[in-house]
């Protein structure tokens, strides 16, 4: 895609942007403030800027008299990028934003890394699926070969196809004569290849190899992600909302929608507690299914695949999401000690669960390593390719719970902290998912406190989401809208913080500029969540690393998987604390590592093995009763953190933003 | 058991007899004929003989006149054998038998096997079962130690006795948390050897190791034989009416009905006819299924097990009546090139099916090699050791088919050949299968043709089994009755001979001596169908053996299956021409082979291979269209057969038979 280049003034700083891209957004890239509260839909009119060089089609907007127009005045998110442009942003949205200025190559966003790149994340496979499709053709039987329908079939496939050793699945019996011979013995059988052998699980009348899917759930305590796959390799991504990421790659289609198991709980807690009601367990079996189904139909029909192709299944999902899906009781995940039902489940037939889904469909269930540390753990730590490689890496899964895995290809350790659902929108008064009119990515004016927002998919604001969420208060806090402590600064001089039901709030979005009609805000209780959320994580890195003598600084390489969407911003995660401060370079982001490694081991049955190597191999320590767990957590209920040594260059930024007034950084048009 | 000698006057034939068996018994043994139409149940008051040396314990009867009884007479069906004892027969009753004076030890029976001798026919195999169980105690689950139960329980299994590498079914792991922590850590688990290795399919609470029962089945036709049998290997027979041979060696219980299905058709043919009626597969599958569950409720009943005990299941059946059973539609097993659909059926739940045993138990479908060959051969094979010998055997398993296999150790080859249910009492006017009340042996007075006949349990006669139809054929042959196209002699004085309502037919039993209160019959339609039953058999046998260039004279042994209870007659056998005119030691009778088989695969996992060997190996011969076979099965319509020299001794004593008139030969009191 050609590149221009967009030149902003009086800052006169350049920025390189693809074509394709609006102004609003090359801005927000850039660090530089445009008034902006609509998310980028055109309707509030402040994002207006002046066209100095170069030539843009901007239409006309009623919130743009025509003597501006002529002028050249444009409504940023109106204006593609299709050349070079110098471009003019009015006094009042000059200031930029705080930067880091981390070690590192920041330009080159490596640590936003492209899905092919997070393809490459594991080494040495091959599109091999596990569950796979073949064509045979066979004689018709006569008087002098007169073999069983399925010896002649397990032949034909040992014949054309060198597979040997099939033992056929009763439901496959049970139609093969017929089958066979209205099919005129020309036939595709679907295999799958399981550590004792290949089983045949289906058989189809012609060719109809290539049209093999697979679907990849990731069974969140909040939300729930599933993909369709094409097992044949074929890449065609539908991803909604453009909120393709690495794990997207090979989707023919993606879906999601929050886990319905969350009316009965928000942690995993007290869904075991809502469990152990008569005809909990059943209920909460129930309610998953109905979200996996929902997902599945939005799949299908997104992808205008039928139902039938579906061959496979693979899961990955926390402990105890996992042991809710499949109907096991998880009474004693939660009682010390802490005891899963079992690591490996073996296949369970998917309609058995009452998935909508062929009744040949398996579920592989990604293994479990401990109480709280699951199959999606196992699944990301395969899917970002930790188990294959020497770098001393920490994988962070920032969902409901933070898991966090320390380790390499030699040896693997775990912890699991409660983190809440701040960053999946639970628990957040205007929280929401990483769908369309999410809030996505804020910025501040730290002279009027005027919000600069953006949305998925450029629509009206419907609320925000977890990348949204730490863009806000990291820029609260740079700001100076609110203290360390996560407290608003009632005595500035903007109506965008005003007291609420409960209690201070800063207005993101008036209700005029909203799809919902309501004013979308930011409460001190949201921030509140979100600091705990932060703090559980970061004491649960702190606490796996002292429990092999290391720090921080060892690290080689920190992946962050979550479903953040492809708009974290790694500088305002560290400015809140949430990750460490670390050169820049050793940041990865894998968007959803769960459903990565659930692609991968669909793709591949050599990675079965390693799947179950990494599982067997990791080592849980258990933070509930830890001696220094507590102490930690308490600690990082801070932003960044009340250890300032830890985050040398968030406590300078902070400390010159807090000499400066406004005036000053105004007139000064620092950077 | 101590065995006496009787000598009967004036024949002055000695016999050795077991204490416990009554002088009807010890003369029908002997060949000697007591006039007797009440099967020995008392009721005729007919076999009276006279007790001149030693004594006997035996009651007066009111049939029986004080003047006789202080003279010495008694009721032959009433008075034990508890000593040496001297017997004079009344001048009536004393015509012998024919005898054909086969080359062999008669006198030592070898060819009706000990219950022991058939349990060495197989050699190498000790009691150890494919679904076992084990008892494990494990330590509670603490902190440091926090495995899963899953875990935990395979950890215990393979340090406790060495089983390792276990799966575990969904089942079982969906109780396992709540039942471990209920049996306080102490359980019994059963585990199956498959060819994939250890799977784990049950849990109980304590030690239940003591406790683990199978059900294995032979699914005829026309008749299902169930037992039950005690994996442990504990020998405790139960079995019906005494009719227990070699096959109920081992088993608790055995049990058997008729086939439900046989309403929709007496044979395969018809059978599969129906089956492709709308709903007619269903309704077929649902009423054999009501036969088995029939069939297991009163194997509990009578062993007293627990339903839940009942681990695992063995079925053995003709193609058919497999196909039937799961519910695979058998309409191409009829057509030709009849084609199974599958020889190897893998393990499918006892619940499927509708079979009311646990859900965890699986049934193993003995392999089938061909549409008329199927799994009870296969079954009998392995029963009766042929694939261990060299020895060169003809194997014959009669029932509604007879299934004919040729072979040894090297190499097996089959045919089937469509014979009729007539020797499991169906299509014949009286028949039934040989339980309590059935007459199992007949004798005819050559002079005065009245009957001796003996029923199962001794009881009053209910009906003709299919021993008790060969006795009474080739009795009436041997006494002049019926001529060698099998039709009534008219001009005979007797009234016992007389045209019915379907021609001319016999009376065995008068209805004021039966339970049925009718006359019980033979038919000239049942001796037809009789004639065609044992030339099907025979003529099956001939083009078996020529298509291997081999003649009968080459076969080192004959080993008969087949559901005629013990009390099957070599001789008269051999006198019909269903059985080839052969040296006596040559035969072994061994019940019901297909049960044997299936007995010994439940208690010795070892067999699973040879099991899977011997389908394998066997070749089948197609008997339809063969060019043969119709000319030989018209050439044995006759008895015993149209060609004499095949039967030199039968011809030889038919010959004698016809020069004597009955007045020369009662002088004579020829033997």
């Amino acid at each position: 895609m050609p590149k221009y280049t967009v030149t902003f003034h009086p800052s006169e700083r350049r920025i390189s942007v693809e074509a394709s891209e609006n102004l609003l957004q090359a801005a927000m890239e850039a660090g530089i403030h445009i008034n902006a509260s609509c998310g980028g839909s055109a309707t509030c009119g402040k994002c207006k800027v002046k066209i100095v060089q170069g030539a843009a089609a901007s239409p006309k907007h009623p919130k743009l008299p025509q003597w501006e127009y002529d002028q050249g005045y444009r409504l940023a998110c109106l204006t593609p990028v299709e050349g070079d442009l110098g471009v003019e942003i009015p006094l009042e949205s000059q200031v930029d934003r705080s930067v880091l200025a981390l070690k590192g190559d920041r330009s080159a966003h490596k640590y936003l890394l492209s899905p092919q790149d997070i393809y490459q994340l594991v080494k040495g496979w091959d599109v091999d699926p596990t569950v796979f499709k073949r064509y045979v053709e066979m004689d018709p039987p006569t008087l002098k070969d007169n073999a069983s329908d399925l010896t002649r079939l397990t032949n034909a496939l040992d014949r054309q196809h060198g597979i040997q050793g099939v033992s056929a699945d009763f439901r496959v019996i049970m139609k093969l004569s017929r089958l066979l011979r209205e099919a005129s013995w020309k036939v595709t059988a679907t295999l799958v290849l399981t550590r004792k052998g290949y089983k045949l699980i289906n058989l189809e009348p012609g060719d109809n190899t290539k049209r093999n899917y697979s679907i990849v759930f990731d069974i969140g305590t909040t939300s729930v992600y599933g993909q369709i796959l094409d097992l044949n390799g074929c890449v065609v991504v539908a991803c909604p909302d453009g909120q393709c990421d690495g794990s997207t790659l090979f989707a023919v289609a993606e879906a999601s929608d929050y886990n319905a198991q969350i009316s009965y709980g928000e942690d995993v807690i007290t869904r075991i507690v809502y469990s152990q009601k008569p005809g909990g367990l059943k209920k909460l079996q129930e309610v998953v299914v109905s979200t996996m189904n929902k997902i599945i139909r939005e799949l299908l029909s997104m992808s205008g695949i039928d139902r039938s192709l579906i061959s496979h299944m693979v899961i990955a999902g926390n402990t105890t999401m996992t042991q809710l899906l499949l109907g096991l009781d998880p009474k004693y995940v939660r009682e010390d000690p802490y005891v899963p039902t079992a690591n490996f489940i073996p296949p369970v037939r998917a309609i058995h669960l009452g998935i909508d889904l062929a009744e040949h469909v398996h579920i592989y269930t990604f293994p479990m390593v401990a109480s709280y540390v699951g199959g999606d753990i196992v699944s990301g730590i395969l899917g970002s390719g930790i188990f294959q490689r020497e770098t001393l890496t920490l994988y962070m899964d920032i969902g409901t719970n933070g898991e966090i895995v320390l380790g390499n290809k030699e040896w693997l350790a775990s912890v699991s902290c409660s983190a809440g659902p701040a960053f999946e929108g639970a628990g957040i008064k205007f929280g929401m998912r990483a769908t369309r009119g999410a809030i996505e990515e804020v910025g501040i004016n730290h002279r009027t406190y005027e919000p600069m927002i953006l949305t998925i998919g450029r629509s009206r604001p419907i609320g925000i989401c977890g990348s949204g969420l730490i863009d806000a208060v990291a820029e609260f806090l740079a700001a100076g809208l609110i203290d360390q402590n996560g407290k608003f600064r009632i005595d500035l001089a903007t109506d965008r913080i005003r007291k609420g039901p409960d209690g201070y709030e800063y207005v993101l979005a008036r209700k005029e500029e909203t799809t919902i009609h309501e004013d979308i805000v930011l409460t001190e209780i949201d921030i509140e969540n979100l600091i705990r959320t932060k703090a559980a994580i970061y004491a649960g890195c702190r606490v796996l690393l002292e429990s092999v003598g290391l720090r921080f600084e060892d690290l080689e390489q920190v992946i962050i998987a979550g479903g953040f969407g492809r708009h974290l911003d790694l500088e305002k995660a560290i400015f809140i604390g949430l990750l460490p401060e670390l050169d820049i370079d050793r940041f990865v982001f894998v968007g959803n590592g769960s459903l990565l490694g659930a692609r991968l081991l669909s793709f591949s049955k050599d990675l079965l093995k390693e799947t179950e190597r990494i599982a067997l191999m990791m080592t849980n320590l258990e933070l509930s009763n830890h001696p220094t767990f507590m102490n930690e957590f308490v600690a990082a209920m801070f932003l960044p953190h009340t250890d300032a040594s830890a985050f040398p260059l968030v406590t300078k930024t902070l400390g010159r933003m807090r000499r400066d007034t406004p005036t000053e950084r105004e007139v000064a048009g620092q950077l």
